[in-house]
């Protein structure tokens, strides 16, 4: 069990538009997380809401990936096109558990 | 901007057993959630992985839940038969924000 690390919680809506460009863009932002200082790992999946958690090692790495220069592209077009809301949620993992079979 | 509430992430991959029967306990999960003193809300959606977020007003409230009688028999079903891994953090939530159209 290994805590002192933080989730982003990131839900959202989308507009029916653009499909083709969004996916591009998510596969592109998922590529460039994995190379950003303190990324750990991102999980997805959308049904009615979209779900992604990405995992940082600090607050400082989640700040620096907010403003890294592709990403605030990605994240204005996203307001402009793509989703109809979002919702951002900073956390701290405090205790986690896990099963395999 | 509201913090000080906690999130529960879980992430999961199914069997491909018994889906109706998954489905349903599901289902009921939910119900029996919403009826718990400092539950918030829950988020859900499934592709190659599960993930379901739930929001609580306190770790006491998470720690009801996680041993509600019902819960608890569906969290034996759920590792004999519906999953083959998950995995559960619990998480304070820091910061977030929102984006509406």
């Amino acid at each position: 069990m290994k805590t002192g690390y933080y989730a982003v919680i990131f839900t959202s809506k989308r507009t029916p538009e653009d499909e083709a460009g969004y996916a591009d863009m998510a596969e592109r932002m998922y590529e460039l997380a994995a190379r950003q200082p303190g990324f750990i790992a991102v999980e997805h999946a959308r049904e009615a809401v979209g779900i992604t958690v990405s995992y940082w090692e600090s607050l400082q790495s989640i700040a620096l990936w907010k403003d890294q220069t592709e990403h605030l592209m990605a994240q204005r077009q996203g307001r402009a096109r793509w989703y109809e809301s979002y919702h951002i949620r900073i956390c701290k993992v405090e205790r986690e558990y896990e099963f395999h079979k």
